[in-house]
């Protein structure tokens, strides 16, 4: 397919960055040109990684740039930079022209910018072209959700496409991990739980709505879906869990839900996109499952794939019950921002 | 007051027996005269507790009995046996005389049996007059809910009483002591949360029903809440959290909720029984609390406090959403047996 | 190479027995042609493993049979049975011309039967002709250390061989794996450290000596090796951890010991046996490595790999200090059993 | 007796600052007139400690000093600053008159500067006047050791006063909070142990040395006993846990071992000050304590005492094996600083 696209990382040294690097290593379409970072700008990439991690050993001897159009040459430019970064940087690189695809949530909830699930609404990166003509850019920008939406929007479309929803319950069960590397201090959460994450429910609450819903004449509606969310954090390195009860609009059988949820495929398993698993959804029938420690998958393909199980039938005919886990690194910050680069290119709109 | 009440524990070598045995330590109305077991019976009870945990010295020397009511000289029976012994034994020690306080879930669910919180329904102690006639004992059984219903049942019975209750879905976080010192293998919750706990859910939808009922004509009438329940296991040592999204029948502010919580007390509280804690409901205020390892309480009063926190409006105006949080083994298995025996006694019906 | 050797793995439904399925499922030589367990036998593995763990695919409708000789068709037999069982069977199918590679401690001690690290002592093999003149046995038993001792044996070697060693001190940190699924309670563990571990140091101070010693005119001469062991249990998962103070016999300077370490091959590196890993010793030059939840490695070759790191003087001019980790699961009882079994075929001592 | 003494706590809004507010609340000689920060100045201590741990009441409402001589009124200044600010500001107190009793490393190595254990040499007091002549200061510094010296250090007194010590392998297994609340970041910890915490083996192997030295002629002379020490950090998070090997110069029975280390009693027993616990060390005879999470003790005197067990003979006739436990933020940090204020007001050293 010809010569692979150079990407660029923004804010390639912190915990997400790292998982960017391992996914793109071995890239059919990508390969990384160039990484950028803050106060770890003119090391080696692999001095800036001391003591947090491991990166591959191709990439030991990047430099790692300053965060600025001007320094960085690439076709395509990801950016899991902290959201003030984010808001400062991430345009200046579409107005110069490049596409920028974020994990960051400084341009979610923009009128003009795709939130994009590739296998949910691929239709919204239409809104590329509103974007382009009223900011007058070359490039453009588009975002992936909070890792914590990722974690159950997935199981929530198919239930919407086939029964409608009428009201969403969430409690979340969140990893360590999504707060970044030095986010949750030992002291706070060995042996503990804490039942609130900062900013955390507004999203989750928010997100959901915008992804399901509609991109027409030239705007988004959101989906008519109130959701009901508790963020928490617990001892887990890797997996945010997710206990969900759903009224939806009509009644269903349990195994009417079952398939709807294992049948469920999206226009990256139609385009066989590389890094899309062949199924977006798996549904455990164990009684116990999926757990974090065990299913939350690596940091490849694996990792793309949301883990949904206890499904059973609520106290009102139209409740379902079940929980959704899924890898918040992969699924949740650096493979779905890369899903959404290859949705990009497969559907013509890279270079 | 007299002399005190000499007390037995059925199943006192296990964790919950522990918990008894430090609570009743310098109990004034209740003394231990005996302690029961199963495959230490013959034992000195520091011998039977050998690497499992820590009994007050003054114990150190009790022989372990085995659970048979010919050979257990007292004036009431705790019992805390596992649920198959309980089904078994409990009713023995009541048709023999014994007044019996209950904390397995054998007995908990029959039409003549009380399931109380002292704090909710002490009415239902009048079903003991019902249990005995029928069942022509001289003793009784009363029992106390699952820990893990105690851990939201509380806070359900101001709003019940002021604003009415349509719907409740509570998502529970649960720590390991709540299934017993070898219930949970370190390799199944080291960095991992295991979502399911085998009956839990189907207890915890069925027990605030009865308990939040009345006992009416003879009979129990239960409550028409339906409750939709999602119970996990996390590695927390102690301390049941649970996330509630609960759907009130009619509008309501946020400061008369929070009053509603906070103004709550129950016949406890009016008698000042010993184990009584002055409020049942702490709300907390700070925007992170309560969590589990900071703010679970210990073996004694403080371990009898409910703490609610997060309080705040859900989707809909009728919807309030906060998080419960209770010691699984003082308030949700010793504590509140001491607490049901201390009201049987203070309204007359020990002896 | 021929067909693959059939083998059968006594004891399977615990968890190294799933480890060695694991590792087995691909293997060049061998195929597991039958699987023994105690309380599960009858049922299909996929169901005594239930809620345990995942076995491969392929294994899932293998029959779990009885440990009885006359039940098990197979040109070799890995056992993993727990000590009193091995000590009553593993006799059973070396008697009924099995051989037989056991993890277990049943045998180790036995002046016939060679206690084996196959890049330490393979020389040690020479004891099962002894063995079956003695025994009148057509099979054998050749044993491999507790997964401790592989823990910390490794690095011994050529330390004892380059420099002499006059005395060890170590201390470890060991993973709850190497107790069995069921062995340690979380309420035990979490944030916790056991500092005993029931038999651990004697075997510890023990193995080494006859692993490292020689076999000479048909009898075992141990090395002349104090050890001092102290044996913890640390809320680990996999991964033993073992801080060495090593005086040896000569002085010596550091980047000797060094060279010492990086350079030791064995005999199954220059066999390049399938399991064999490249370097048996993996020597760490940053600060802070190994660490058990980032170098342990995983069921398969990268688990065999002993990692030393922290190399550094010691008090005196004969003493150095350096940490060890091992894969207790891997390293330490299937993988070394399974390198054990490969040796034993390519010295021509099967079949 | 008399009025209590004004004291001031630098750095008080930490972790450790944090324990000394508990153990000075309700102190017979001390209380609490002034407290100092850094980033906090200005504020109330409670707003300072907001999601970081609680602080008791009544010191709620005290304003947050800027760590300067002239804002401070109090008779005695306890310093729990970092080291870097201590280094800077330590002695600008004592020149301001102060008497300055500090756990900061800042000043322990200086050659008037006297590092105290309260039970183990008092005596080196006496540099105070040293000290103060030949720097001209009307206050004076004293130090306490780094929190894992104390882990290991009271129990070599007795050894090296009845036996002599000829050579000390230490293995520490540190808790979390050694660090600092923010100082061991959960992704780096949870299910993991990190070998390595940085300075700390240097100090461990110096300042015993100092502590069982003796102070004559206006210099220290330090004991010259070898030690090696290596240092891990584990998931725990209080109590820091110690394996050690002593080799002493003589033999001796285990059970004169177990005696010296029972008998043992320091000036502070002597003088029953307030904070001493009635004895220092306690000698467990369990087969498996002390254990960080169930022995470490609490925020008072209990926290004070030094557990050793495991008591038993290395391989050599004058080796003697043990571990030893020390709360880190008691024993280690706030509790030693008040035991040696004690011991300065009781010898006539303050005011």
């Amino acid at each position: 397919m010809g010569r692979k696209l150079r990407v660029c990382v923004l804010g390639a040294t912190g915990m997400v960055g790292q998982i960017y690097l391992q996914m793109l290593a071995d890239h059919p379409w990508f390969e990384v040109s160039a990484v950028t970072g803050n106060t770890t700008v003119g090391k080696k990439l692999v001095e800036a990684y001391a003591g947090k991690g491991d990166v591959p050993r191709k990439y030991w001897d990047l430099e790692v740039l300053p965060s600025d159009p001007a320094k960085v040459d690439a076709d395509l430019v990801f950016s899991c930079l902290p959201t003030k970064a984010a808001r400062e940087l991430e345009h200046k690189f579409a107005e110069a022209g490049f596409p920028v695809v974020s994990d960051a949530s400084a341009n979610r909830y923009h009128e003009d910018v795709p939130l994009i699930v590739p296998e949910i609404n691929p239709e919204h990166l239409d809104a590329i072209e509103v974007q382009r003509r009223r900011r007058k850019w070359d490039g453009f920008i588009v975002t992936t959700p909070n890792c914590t939406t990722t974690a159950f929007v997935m199981p929530l479309k198919p239930l919407l496409d086939e029964f409608g929803l009428r009201h969403v319950n969430v409690v979340t069960m969140q990893a360590v991990s999504g707060a970044g590397y030095n986010g949750v201090p030992s002291m706070a959460i060995l042996g503990n739980v804490i039942p609130y994450i900062p900013g955390e429910e507004e999203k989750v609450e928010l997100e959901p709505r915008k992804i399901l819903g509609s991109f027409e004449d030239g705007g988004f509606r959101p989906a008519e879906v109130p959701i009901d969310a508790t963020c928490t954090r617990v001892p887990t390195l890797v997996g945010h869990l997710a206990a969900l009860t759903v009224t939806l609009s009509r009644e269903a059988k349990l195994e009417e839900v079952a398939e709807a949820l294992e049948d469920f495929r999206g226009l990256p398993q139609q385009l066989e996109l590389p890094t899309a698993p062949p199924r977006p959804i798996e549904l455990r029938r164990e009684e116990d499952r999926p757990q974090p420690r065990l299913d939350a998958g690596s940091n490849d393909r694996s990792g793309m794939v949301v883990h949904v199980g206890r499904l059973r039938k609520g106290s009102s005919e139209r409740t379902v019950k079940f929980v959704s886990l899924t890898n918040n690194l992969v699924r949740g910050a650096a493979g779905i921002a890369i899903l959404t680069a290859e949705l990009l290119k497969a559907t013509g709109r890279l270079g």
